[in-house]
């Protein structure tokens, strides 16, 4: 029987430099001999990807009731998990995902203030007790990463998106819950401090891949 | 303070004459004096719209997971809930809706086979204890209500959405579902014979508004 492909996400707020990251660590593994499928969400799939439009848009004046976007975002996680992520572990692939269901607890819970206890009973609805091998929580104070997300949003002319829009005290809340989650699961989270030039957070990320990942190699 | 407005619900599967008798039952609500607010789900408000497209849709390719269905249907109801329903009946208006929770009993649960107890879950998640006053089940044959389906959409011109496109077994199913969820709450669901001529099936209508509605006017 193939053995199971290990699933490994990468989380955290705007700015912290998620997508260089990424792109670092599928190359880590991808190097090691691993055959990795990129992801993300919300997304990932076509129908996902068209959820995904529905929460970031900021084009609608109607405002997005709470408990309709954290429902939008795990009918989207439930179409990615039965389309794409649980065939590909299947097979054996890995999995690298920008983003599940930690950056709910963190945004829907953190940011929005609903009880985790109410996105608890959707994880466990949707995703039937799976849930990621490795999670590399990206962490840097909520200043120095709204600074580089300004300078990515004007270098590149892109609009803040509905979740960009947010101020101070959101990401701040969006902070404080993803390192509760942290502090709450030690063995699946991994807390990699980037507020550092990328090449220490590359070294950092290669640390932590080292002692998490060597053994499932 | 303000008296609350009753919310009916109207319901039943395809080409039972749903929209027509909508009309008529909005009415006879406004003949006896109510402000009514004529909605329908999924939809209801331009993002819950959005929502009912994307589930609609028989453009993708992909097939839509089952619990990725239900999850949008619920987010579209938590939107339309939060944005018109709830806000219409406190000011004291009737809401009139074609269609609600009994519908994804129906079509979720005896249609794509998922559990009433998982279905249940998420209307507790949402609802929070709303329910309708009234809800008005048309019922018929399936087959002659997909005579009379095949007859509107020729005449129309119009292409099946992705629901239309099931086959027998499947509206069979949804029937039985409907009946059973009428069954299970005899004091809210009449179930109204839609198999005779339109007048037929208004002056059972009549008759049933009279008995059920009479005392909340």
């Amino acid at each position: 029987m193939q053995q199971r492909g290990r699933f490994i996400t990468l989380e955290g707020g705007e700015g912290v430099g998620k997508s260089t990251n990424l792109e670092w660590v599928a190359q880590w593994l991808t190097a090691h001999g691993v055959e990795v499928v990129r992801t993300r969400e919300p997304g990932g799939t076509p129908r996902a990807e068209a959820i995904r439009e529905l929460l970031l848009s900021a084009e609608f004046e109607e405002p997005l009731d709470v408990d309709a976007e954290l429902l939008l975002m795990f009918a989207a996680r439930a179409q990615h998990l039965a389309q794409r992520i649980r065939p590909a572990l299947e097979r054996g692939a890995w999995v690298l995902c920008d983003r599940f269901t930690d950056a709910t607890f963190a945004y829907q819970g953190g940011g929005r203030g609903i009880e985790p206890e109410r996105i608890a009973q959707l994880e466990h609805f949707v995703q039937r007790g799976l849930e990621p091998d490795l999670t590399l929580l990206l962490d840097m104070p909520v200043e120095a990463a709204q600074q580089r997300l300004q300078g990515r949003l004007t270098a590149s002319g892109h609009a803040r998106d509905r979740f960009e829009q947010e101020h101070r005290a959101f990401f701040e809340a969006v902070r404080q819950a993803y390192l509760a989650r942290a502090e709450a699961a030690p063995r699946r989270v991994a807390v990699i401090d980037a507020d550092a030039p990328l090449a220490t957070v590359q070294a950092r990320l290669a640390e932590c891949l080292e002692s998490r990942v060597g053994a499932w190699l």
